[in-house]
């Protein structure tokens, strides 16, 4: 089969073995996936992964143990947990000791015709949600772990920074809490979109002294977290949802004055991801930027560093 | 009236005029005062404070307008607010915008023979608790601060990260809660008073790879904070207590990774500290050092400074 592959370059393969499925795993052909910017960090050498890479899919089932599975549409959750460990007892898989994660750590990702995953891991997609639509449950479900986590209430003042892929899904999860939202953002394209959907945006250099109850940082940027500290209010709450190599020089002494609270925010529930999907609540099409084969997949990884672009697709079954 | 003056230098003055209360200020005559690590920080130019120094202490009312008060032995929440700004009217008056603070911003403290304090920060001292248990109702409710900020539960597993002067009154605290607690520090003579009460301890070359739910800094030091991260378990909660100026460069990665909850803590509820100390269930005479009267505070300074002693008294009265 073919695939995308990082082993410190990336490159494409072409004449890969069908992965082998495990008893408890199903086989997937992928139809479609999205690039993300952790596969990004990944190819500058974050988290020193070495494989196929991808996370966001959407397939169908070729092969399962569970015959009801078999040529059902399905999405992914990312994390193999083990079962067993502590963690995993406490039903906090995606903190599994033992974990592998799809495309991110020990486990080959979806740029790829086939892949394998647990069983346990796969949700069918309803015919109401579109192969498009399905890529984005991944980070959708990221942006409303923001919910599990924190109590947004409908009379908050949230700022969004960063008006990327995971910024623009951010946004739209805040503002169905009836939160005033602010999107802060340098991409005048990218802030439109949002604005269509009536969600406040601004540039970097427009940010007023107003300070917010929440500040979610999706910036992708060290810089995004001294900006969040001077835009919380005291006993306000940042919510970290980027992960990057560098490690910056912060100032403690304002988070014990001021007595905020940080919030590390990763993978994120699937079932209400697809239901919002289903009801065509939060919208997802306008955030695709362009489309590419899986030949074409390095231009599609160009493409995906392009600070113009957002969401790049990679239809794989074409 | 003399005083302790810290303005670039600290030194003694013997002529200060008593300060003159505002009318809805008490007058107060100071018998007792605590050194603080915040003392010694503003001494390192911490907050560019000048004035007398002195947030902790117990007095008797000598002036007000309220004569219910007059004679009575009190001790002062040390945060003056406005009353008018948002956070003033969010009843968060420790967070006002315009605050002063006793003895750290813009508001002389308690190193002297007389103070000046809104009669709504002041809280009588019932006969059973001591002058000296009195001197630790601020500090000890900042321990308690925790409490209201973090939902410490009987089966948690606590780590405190510092055997100093807060440390000691957040284990107590933490203690108190049911909870397995675990002080860590590097003084033996510190430990043995938390091993005395039953609190287990252990210096930071003995910690164990075991996690906790929930990991306390109060070791007044920037390496404490990725010492914290170390400790804390996945969506754990790291509690910030230390300030200082140094600003350590910290990987935020794994506080997304892992979904960690860091949140600051500063001032706290005077009742429930004054409870505690009149029930006798915290025991704070344990962790006095020393005593100096205010002509040799100088020397008082120094002895807080050296690592083995815990708290410093000034006996001021006398």
């Amino acid at each position: 089969m073919k695939a995308l592959i990082f082993d410190g370059k990336i490159r494409i393969e072409k004449n890969l073995p069908i992965p082998r499925r495990k008893p408890f795993e199903a086989l997937i052909r992928v139809l479609k996936a999205g690039i993300c910017q952790t596969d990004l960090e990944i190819i500058k050498g974050y988290l020193h992964f070495q494989g196929i890479l991808g996370h966001e899919f959407v397939g169908i089932i070729e092969e399962s143990q569970n015959q009801e599975l078999l040529g059902k549409r399905v999405v992914g959750e990312i994390n193999l947990a083990c079962g067993k460990c502590i963690y995993c007892q406490k039903k906090m898989p995606s903190h599994c000791n033992a974990r592998s994660v799809l495309g991110i750590k020990d486990k080959n990702g979806c740029f790829a015709e086939y892949i394998t995953l647990p069983i346990e891991n796969i949700h069918v997609i309803p015919d109401s949600i579109s192969d498009d639509e399905a890529i984005f449950v991944e980070p959708l479900a990221a942006a409303l772990q923001i919910l599990t986590q924190v109590h947004i209430r409908p009379q908050d003042d949230v700022v969004i920074l960063g008006d990327g892929r995971l910024g623009q899904l951010c946004a739209q999860v805040m503002s169905l809490t009836g939160a005033q939202v602010l999107t802060v953002g340098n991409h005048l394209k990218k802030l439109k979109i949002l604005k269509k959907r009536g969600i406040k945006t601004c540039r970097f250099d427009e940010i007023s002294q107003k300070k917010s109850d929440v500040v979610i940082e999706c910036t992708g940027s060290p810089a995004g977290f001294n900006a969040a500290l001077n835009l919380v209010h005291p006993r306000g709450t940042i919510v970290l949802k980027s992960t990057y190599e560098v490690k910056p020089s912060i100032d403690l002494a304002p988070i014990v004055i001021d007595e905020i609270t940080i919030i590390g925010s990763r993978c994120g529930p699937f079932p209400p991801a697809i239901r919002l999907l289903e009801n065509k609540i939060i919208d997802v099409l306008s955030l695709i930027s362009q489309r590419f084969s899986l030949d074409n997949a390095l231009v599609a990884i160009k493409a995906a560093h392009q600070k113009e672009n957002l969401k790049i697709i990679l239809d794989i079954s074409k």
